[in-house]
């Protein structure tokens, strides 16, 4: 009988969201960074006023996004900076947010406590608050697991998805990649005020966030927009240390990746002059353009 | 150094919530069934029409909410139940929700097939929808965490909460208690349309859902709502096979526990003609009231 570890995550998903009843609100269902959902507001008339929701689930698993022996509080950092790289990767911005918890009962309050720091830090810092959430007990021995949903919003005009990218767009990505396990994979900073500068002033066509690796994730942007890439390797900004490989491969960089018609370097210069952006390649007509690496949830 | 195990999970809830940052948009932080948060549709003049968003989480664990050998699909009912129950308890009804799956890669395609088709059937049955989700691969031999986030509406006239019971009221209790280990805490049945006629028709002054039993349970709504309670042990309804102690501490229940000052006994039996409602008691004056037992889910 096949195995979720045989099929891989990718095929999963795809399999799962088959049959999935639908409704007439939901404007972007699985299979982009967020889920993205109408206002139930009826009376909601002007349009330059209009949010969407942005719906967004994210767990982090001690032995598979930390290690067991990691500092709580960077713990709490990353559980929260996904989801808020998330919606920043849709043009949105942090709402309310819930944060289950499943441990054994020998994690200690200490513990416990200094996840919760490391989350109200990352908050303050970007925007978002904890409205509620749940504690799970696990057997000794499982696996710490800590789970945030809630919502973001985003203005109907700056919504960016995976599927909008068009022939001829610049692939453009910010930061550097490769290298995270060094650290920025816990400490890494959600670009919520790029992504919105962005949506604000440009035609950005597609964006993601990268968190398995640029050999996976761009060809998923590309797939989803129906288009093929190319990239110019030599091109990659690499983190310090990082190679080429790496910077394909590692995964977990959290930066942007969106693909736009327009000219951004030099404008982006001047408003952000200490993150640099990187032009990288061009989507193509060529559909089903492959890369080999990245990280798969279920291989082995 | 003091674990979870130690203090509780109601003193943990109580500790992690002293310092969270807060939101003019937070009607109701942690601590109720839901999160409850004010639309932000800034033209929305129309009281009548205002809909408030609850948010909820809510996780099952194999071993701890379902047998490692249960039938999947009603795994899946179950952990969609939970939240539409929980909708239900705010006088809310269910909107759109996000599926998280973390399981180990030796899990079989099947057996998530068969649990989604048991999400897919409640949620047909209740209402909403799957919006998207994650999937997250486990170290094999942890076990299978199903964590069900999302959004219901209520009607902001209709919302009840855990903490406006008033001394005097009467408590009532849908449905019969205990046992639900014998099939009911996979197969119940969220009560969805009973809390909205509920919250329509009469003055609800608390009301919450039963999952861990009502000796647990029923101290929570009191406390909440500043009050003590009387409850007349003999007026309980019993599932079959069921004692007053398993009525007060098997839990798994899923009915809706609430408070008022109205006559509701008589209108319901001609509404609801197959579910029982009862009295159960009245809130008091007298703070502190206990009841022992029910489940912690961190007590070992």
């Amino acid at each position: 009988m096949k195995t979720i570890g045989d099929i891989g995550e990718d095929a999963l998903i795809a399999t799962l969201c088959q049959n999935l009843t639908t409704s007439p609100n939901l404007i972007i269902g699985p299979g982009d960074d967020c889920a993205v959902i109408a206002s139930h507001s009826p009376s909601s008339k002007n349009q330059d006023e209009q949010f969407l929701t942005l719906l967004k689930t994210d767990a982090v698993v001690a032995g598979i996004h930390f290690l067991p022996t990691e500092e709580a509080r960077r713990v709490g950092w990353k559980s929260i900076a996904r989801v808020l790289s998330d919606f920043a990767a849709m043009g949105g911005r942090p709402g309310e947010l819930l944060v289950t918890i499943a441990l054994a009962p020998s994690v200690t309050l200490a513990w416990v406590r200094e996840l919760y720091a490391g989350m109200e830090a990352c908050l303050k810092e970007h925007g978002g608050i904890i409205a509620g959430g749940e504690t799970s007990s696990l057997p000794e021995g499982a696996p710490t697991v800590i789970s945030i949903a809630g919502r973001g919003l985003v203005k109907s005009s700056q919504l960016v998805t995976r599927s909008g990218g068009q022939i001829g767009d610049s692939i453009y990505v910010t930061g550097t990649l490769g290298g995270s396990i060094h650290g920025k994979h816990l400490d890494f900073t959600p670009r919520i005020p790029e992504a919105a500068w962005l949506t604000q002033h440009f035609k950005i066509n597609a964006m993601m966030d990268l968190s398995d690796g640029l050999a996976k994730d761009l060809p998923r942007l590309a797939s989803k927009s129906r288009c093929g890439f190319q990239l110019h390797h030599q091109s990659l900004p690499l983190s310090d240390r990082s190679s080429i490989p790496q910077a394909l491969n590692d995964g977990e960089d959290y930066e942007l990746l969106f693909t736009s018609p327009d000219s951004i370097l030099e404008p982006w210069k001047s408003e952000f002059p200490k993150l640099p952006l990187t032009k990288i390649g061009e989507l193509t007509a060529e559909e089903n353009s492959a890369l080999s690496g990245g990280w798969d949830h279920f291989s082995r």
